[in-house]
């Protein structure tokens, strides 16, 4: 009998340094293992020495996290460019920092694409430079930008970005706009999607029912809701240098949906 | 007998200053007029003041060029993450200018989507900063790079991207690597994608199967082949402080088909 043996399937194509403490999977069964803040940060740092600047890395995450959210709104059968009658509202909460600055440029995209987008930020007199740029380009859309919790819309908006938090400012959450505005948006019954959140399960203060992870994911916990990972362009080698052995898992598309394993 | 009015459709949502000469419409009959070279050129240093700088646009560009590319190699059916045996392969032909560096980035996008990526770009001492660092990170991926025609590959690829014109440096066709490059595309029978062409019908040397425009369309012609429009996140008020009355023709999309009218 000749049995001829396949090559097996490996569903294991990404390996990271330290033991994962918590793994996800793809719709088709490949693991994708969660990084620790610090090593993620290591990998964006070394992308940023190669070139990927942050600049491009907002452009880029500014781009998916929008295809994901129009897609979330409804995706054609709500955005049809014929009907401007039924703009959807998204309300985006930004805090202060890189984040924040993520979060305005996909609102500039939602934007450009004819959602109608109300951007919070709380006024600060010296805002980092990036959040300062996207600003300023937000500010050539139809999108409008408010400082005062009390600006926000009092009727359910169709979807919220949730930009406020990020892992080295954990002191934001004590100011009283942080309060007020976490308070709005658990008020509001709009979903709610989390780009890019920390890790910290205990003070988040605003539940997702969506959240987006870029490049590779945190250990995020049932509080991020449905996890999406992002892919935010950084080559094969730049994983490597940090000791990650890692292969694709996005296959044609850039935003792909993760599962609890 | 009551009859209700409906609110006409407005079918014609963009109006450019000078009259157009040639128009294109969306699959939902959106009229989108063409730009002269001069008009486009003008709106994007206009958005580059802005701050939607170089950088950015090849980021953006480069992600939905790649969208684009990896729906035409086949999509989900041809790029499954488990299947690593039947990577699709796509020579990518650059001139090196900002058309090139489009290109580079698109290809970087391609080969972190495991697509076998074989970049043609000549030596030449002097490089563009653009390209210089596009290059850097497309060296970060498992593309290959190639200088010499003759390390193209003798079979069939499975699609052309040509980035080798652009409209200011039109003495580069005289060139013989550039006859060289026309003539191997030429004799390999992949269908080609040009990303961003230029009008000029007579001298081009290749011609595409689909090309991608960029904001908004030249007057291309029928050596361009089947025409596809590219977001590249330019606001409205961007559009506006050129002459251009703008409303997004793209929907949920960022890359459509246009139709000639």
């Amino acid at each position: 009998e000749n049995i001829l043996e396949s090559e097996p399937i490996v569903y294991r194509r990404i390996v990271v340094p330290q033991n994962a403490n918590k793994e996800f999977c793809t719709d088709s069964g490949l693991v994708v293992p969660s990084v620790s803040y610090e090593l993620h940060k290591k990998l964006l740092s070394v992308a940023e020495k190669h070139g990927l600047t942050l600049e491009r890395r907002l452009e880029m995450t500014g781009v998916c996290a929008s295809q994901m959210a129009l897609s979330l709104l409804g995706g054609p059968n709500r955005l049809n460019p014929k009907n401007v009658h039924q703009r959807p509202t998204v309300a985006l909460l930004c805090g202060p920092h890189v984040k924040g600055a993520q979060g305005i440029s996909c609102g500039r995209h939602l934007s450009n694409h004819d959602v109608h987008v109300i951007l919070f930020l709380p006024n600060f007199v010296k805002m980092l430079e990036s959040v300062t740029n996207e600003l300023n380009l937000f500010s050539k859309t139809q999108g409008q930008q408010v400082s005062s919790v009390k600006d926000l819309p009092d009727t359910p908006v169709d979807l919220v970005i949730n930009c406020l938090d990020c892992h080295e400012n954990a002191f934001l959450r004590d100011q009283p706009w942080y309060k007020a505005v976490v308070d709005w948006a658990n008020q509001n019954r709009a979903p709610v999607l989390s780009i890019d959140p920390p890790i910290n399960e205990m003070e988040q203060g605003i539940d997702a029912k969506w959240s987006l992870a870029l490049g590779l994911p945190l250990p995020l916990g049932e509080r991020a809701g449905r996890l999406y990972l992002c892919d935010i362009g950084i080559p094969q080698k730049v994983f490597q240098e940090v000791g990650i052995n890692y292969h694709s898992p996005f296959g044609c598309k850039f935003v792909i949906p993760l599962h609890s394993t």
